[in-house]
């Protein structure tokens, strides 16, 4: 059983691998500056269902399961020396590293928010990297990147695990191998902070030993999980908005409502996806896991399946009775595109990843029915733009241009 | 003629560069928060020659030449307000961005000096180009990297110019061409924020269309310029401390000073050196040559040549008949490495560069010996560590350890 720090436990993704962590034994510390639900109220659109607050979320899981989770109110970023004397004081063997704004487009809606982005996430990865090493602890970090930093314009070949061999041709003519660091192609601020993180992470783990585990993963659908699910208290934050809200989340919102569902340009952008149990079994999978003192990186890609985004709605639609929508893209972004990807390292550590089937969507659109009227449906369109000449995601806005 | 922004303008690279662009006819305007005169007080080591204070420097040049070049004090990295508002008002034609913390030992001294050169140097950069895209301009931002990016365990190949073009070989046997930017192997957390510059230069070029020129600098040595020789109180800076003073400063010190010349490990580190008149020439043709607006960013080395660092301490004994000493690398870096790197496109802008030759050293030399009496010389040997297992390189430790 290890000691495990959770940084930004209160998320999205951290909460359910907090609990999961803690339901195996673990002894779990949550770090969090809350900031998620800072952002909650500034873009006017919260968690659809009714996340509790910190301290009544882990009262709940001592009631339920008696089990204890530390929480420790830290900014990762701003306050490198009250993060450095939790880590002094808890010796952890494992950093679980969630702390990052991850929505591409509140990263992108104007100078402020990529300042807070860049701010926020670069500072936060070396804050973690370079206190332990200051600490002299040999710490696993394993970081959540984005199978993002590897870009949407590849050329049909699979995407590798983080690395990419190639060769050099010299003048000579020879041909020199070298294994490289897959060359980045990030589409947003936020994706391009996961992308520099990787650069942090092999400095660090070059220069100082440290050992990392990145994992570089797709996009999440699904709310619950196993330990989610055991009290109303312990309920993921479901998100909906055109920022924070995933794709099918967005869908499955827009049928609730009855409103179409958004898809941006021809609906040909290819994706990866993971359900968030799955997230919560590579995470656990990760730490039990860790590469040895003075490898390079570990990096995993922590997906189970790409699917096109008109065939997502195509498949809600089909269950929803929905109508579908083409609108402009408030991305840029190729239009379409093919991706591959390994995923055979979790494959090989035994994840059978959920697939993504019609059954599967029934709990989410439960969860969607049932805390509907919460919402702020104004707030599900995307409407954050990438350039000037992109427009926002909106039905309106589309008949205005055609 | 253009309206250029020369943000860190106080310092031992913008200065020079400000005043050369302004004797070009240029309207200059200095943004600076004159971060680094703090360092000088928190070193105990200030610059050799006695620089005057920003007003006192700008006085002197509209005095001398009758030329204005503005100031505004702003910290880049920290209000990027400010920064917007001095774009705006500017419109500038050109930004050149020398404001990063650019000595490596600073950089790694302990785990608050890696917060501040990241924090530092990546929001500078990032507000830079996050504010130019909000205010629409088409500025062409020039900014100072370095080779250090490209690292120093190289196979042997000649470095290219930012771009490595690779080959992947498909399972079906089929080599795929790629143009890649050339893989990072930054070799402390100053080189790391400049392989993290890169990142988001490709990212804004690429969404937004800024045209972006990074210099990637070899070791600067020289001290004076023609327009720093013009009045005593313009005079450049000249570092010679273990953090900010490069390798040739400090063999000038120590041999000044009576001192071995300390040799890090073997001596046989291969780097790559200009004359920083030639920093200023470079300067000038890269804001005379901008890039295409949608271009990639045009990545260029700026350097002469290469040098044996133990080849240039025998040159500065020959010179100066001081004597060697091998002591401890306080740093974690191949002992010994070739270095062959192109400077092509320099040299196809008319660039011929000055070369380091005995008689070129004096100038340097008599600056060190007019200006000693000034001098800390417990300043002088290379102190901070890279790791824990690093020793200083200092003369009586070498003994101790031998």
């Amino acid at each position: 059983m290890k000691r495990i720090v959770v940084l930004v436990g209160d998320g999205f993704c951290g909460w359910p691998s907090a609990l999961g962590l803690s339901a195996q034994g673990h002894e779990v510390t949550i770090v969090d500056n809350l900031s998620r639900r800072r952002i909650d109220a500034e873009l006017g659109a919260g968690s659809l269902t009714p996340i509790t607050d910190i301290t009544t979320r882990l009262a709940a899981w001592k009631r339920v399961t008696g089990r204890t989770i530390e929480f420790r109110a830290i900014d990762v970023a701003k306050d490198a020396e009250a993060l450095g004397e939790a880590f002094r004081e808890i010796a952890p063997d494992t950093v679980i590293h969630f702390a990052e704004q991850r929505a591409a487009p509140y990263s992108m809606r104007d100078a402020a928010h990529k300042h807070y982005t860049v701010d926020n996430n670069i500072n936060g990865t070396n804050s973690v990297l370079a206190s332990l090493v200051e600490l002299g602890l040999d710490t696993h970090v394993v970081h959540l990147g984005t199978m993002g930093v590897y870009g949407y314009d590849g050329d049909g070949l699979e995407i590798p695990e983080g690395y990419l061999d190639v060769k050099v041709e010299a003048p000579d003519g020879r041909a020199y191998p070298r294994s490289i660091l897959y060359p980045t192609q990030p589409g947003s601020i936020y994706h391009l902070t996961k992308s520099m993180d990787q650069l942090l992470f092999q400095f660090y783990a070059r220069n100082d030993g440290l050992r990392i585990t990145d994992l570089h993963q797709g996009i999440v659908w699904g709310t619950q999980t196993e330990q989610t699910r055991l009290d109303p208290e312990l309920v993921n934050r479901f998100d909906y908005d055109g920022d924070y809200g995933t794709v099918l989340n967005r869908f499955l919102m827009q049928a609730a409502s009855g409103y179409p569902l958004t898809v941006h340009g021809t609906g040909g952008q290819t994706r990866a996806f993971i359900n968030i149990e799955d997230t919560v079994r590579c995470i656990m999978l990760a730490v039990a896991n860790p590469p040895a003192r003075g490898d390079k990186v570990k990096i995993l890609n922590q997906v189970a399946e790409t699917h096109r985004v008109r065939d997502l709605a195509a498949l809600v639609a089909k269950v929803t009775g929905a109508e579908i929508a083409l609108v402009d893209n408030p991305r840029k972004e190729a239009a379409e595109n093919s991706l591959k990807v390994s995923n055979r390292s979790f494959r090989r550590l035994g994840l059978e990843p959920i697939l993504l089937r019609d059954a599967l969507l029934n709990e989410t659109l439960e969860v969607v029915e049932r805390f509907k009227h919460r919402a702020n449906f104004d707030a599900v369109p995307a409407r954050s733009l990438w350039t000037r000449k992109n427009r926002p995601g909106t039905v309106q806005r589309s008949s205005d241009a055609a």
